[in-house]
């Protein structure tokens, strides 16, 4: 017997990276840092532990002036909440119906897709270009809202400033959202557009250059009067949705951001080594910004894939039909990057 | 310029207690816990904390494991959650829409209303008694899910586990939503009913009685096929939801139960005198299963209220009609009630 309403008969939920807790696994399946916390995060966070039977701020108005001010905004620009993700639900409830589509990359993040289906929301999909780069013309459509990661995933290509501009001044009416989930490994972001462009709305997550992936927290950048508007639903939602522990380590983190923008210099580095040596091994290879290459073996993608998890290395294949040839290699430290390429030269060897 | 889809444009957010972090406040006005979590909840946050660039485990399993061994049920019972108030949500989502709507009291947890706004359910308000009990009766409509706290908030009151039984029995085919984030405080519980009403879903909090208000923690539980389908709603919507920190605290507070248990019991203790002195001072109190009293002074509640709050005493005045001549007061330590009945008892003698 099924409790469900009609229109989530046919959801299939999204599938994730495998999660592994095992010992000595080498995860590159969910772009997670490499990089622990800073200590000031931990220590945020274990001072807090005592006070967890009293509320939170539900306006988290520590961490909104401690991003607004590393950013150079004005708190009443910033929104936090558990996670990008919910940053995104959020934003797809307030601004997006069933009459009012959302246009998006027919290959990008594929959780977009169920929101979509559970907020009944209609997706127009746009194909990426042949070499992966996104035409920003397809997304001047009126009446319509504009939805892509920059760079994007799994492709870690980007949009221009520009285009982003030319996309959101197309119809002002209309929310231009730009999912900033990996801007930090070196692309530029759209965030000097949000004071000539009221309908632009960003979203950024601690999960990646934050090192934060497990306390869940992420935000939305945009003008006052779009925040204000996301915040009302927000608060109509999940009024407490960011903890004190989320709330403290985010702090601490803006705090001690250089520690992180040199991970992300690091990574950076790293993600070079990476690409030319894969290419070397006869890969082709997307010119990554984000902390993920997206590269296709000279030999079949899935049995790869099922080869290095055999040894406890975990990579990502994509279901979507022009990701199936190619892998998503979250990029670890030089070390981790090391042992991947050791083995994928073995694997290489053995399938010859 | 507004971006907000018409279905939204007349929200009004939930006006929550005032969230006061004064040094030396007392904040009875968000059923908060007056006892810390236990030491094993602060150690196993802060043992955590390092982990935090790993993604959690989505699916909470040891968290999950925990609950369900505490309670005498299987992980298949349980689904853990950012909190009730997120259990709740997508309960809403899942089991109701425009055309399924939802039956509940007239004077209740007034974020449901929120929650029905934004996901566009009609709400069919059925006007408690005159006692303030709830009658069984109203929730016996096919076709409708029915949702009422047990014990309701901010009565104290409760349904019967027979009168529950009857409800969901009434009609198999919808969802009977029961909540229990305060039943610990001396309420029976519905969870034995699981077995017998597949259409029963139950959601409890960790805020309450588990004192980890900060730390957003909730979970549901029902038979294996309505949490499987409330879990894949969930899991298209925010399969990380549940932090690392928040599932480590969950699990030391399941492991560490009778700390919580003796809590409760005291609470129960200070309910009690705290009920039969402002009944002394000429209010009358709702006999409360909850950790608060729902009480009518013997002077204009408005005033009160202000009165209190100049002396950094915060008590809860709802804003429902039935509820405005009220105040809805947490139960906190015995010293914390000794402090607001000095402050009454001269209150009152001060506006004779």
């Amino acid at each position: 017997m099924s409790f469900l309403m009609p229109r989530l008969s046919g959801l299939s939920p999204y599938v994730p990276g495998t999660h592994t807790e095992e010992e000595g696994a080498l995860r590159l399946n969910s772009n997670e840092s490499p990089y622990p916390p800073s200590p000031g995060v931990s220590e945020a966070v274990a001072a807090g532990a005592g006070d967890l039977n009293l509320y939170n701020d539900p306006d988290c108005m520590l961490l909104r002036g401690a991003i607004a001010e590393r950013l150079g905004v004005k708190p009443q620009n910033v929104m936090a909440a558990n996670g990008s993700d919910q940053v995104l639900l959020l934003a797809m409830t307030a601004f997006a119906d069933a009459g009012y589509p959302i246009a998006l990359p027919d290959l990008t993040y594929s959780y977009y897709d169920d929101f979509a289906a559970v907020l009944g929301i209609p997706l127009l999909r746009k194909p990426l270009r042949e070499d992966f780069t996104l035409d920003a013309e397809d997304y001047k459509q009126p009446g319509v809202m504009a939805l892509f990661p920059n760079p994007n995933a799994p492709t870690g290509l980007a949009v221009s400033p520009g285009d982003i501009r030319a996309i959101a001044k197309a119809d002002e009416g209309r929310v231009c959202l730009v999912d900033e989930a990996y801007v930090d490994f070196g692309c530029a972001s759209a965030l000097p557009l949000i004071a000539e462009c009221p309908n632009l709305l960003i979203t950024r997550t601690f999960s990646k250059s934050g090192s934060l992936a497990g306390a869940r927290l992420g935000y939305a950048l945009g003008a006052e009067g779009i925040i204000e508007e996301l915040s009302r639903v927000r608060s109509a939602t999940d009024l407490y949705g960011v903890s004190r522990m989320a709330q403290a380590a985010g702090i601490a983190a803006m705090r001690e951001w250089p520690y992180y923008e040199a991970n992300c210099r690091r990574i950076e580095e790293t993600r070079g080594r990476t690409t030319e040596h894969l290419r070397a091994l006869g890969f082709e290879v997307l010119p990554s910004l984000g902390n993920f290459v997206f590269a296709k073996p000279p030999m079949d993608a899935a049995l790869l894939q099922r080869r290095l998890a055999a040894e406890s290395i975990y990579v990502r294949r994509l279901s979507a039909p022009r990701a199936l040839g190619r892998l998503r290699i979250t990029i670890g430290t030089d070390a981790d990057m090391d042992r991947l390429l050791r083995a994928i030269t073995r694997i290489l060897e053995e399938e010859r």
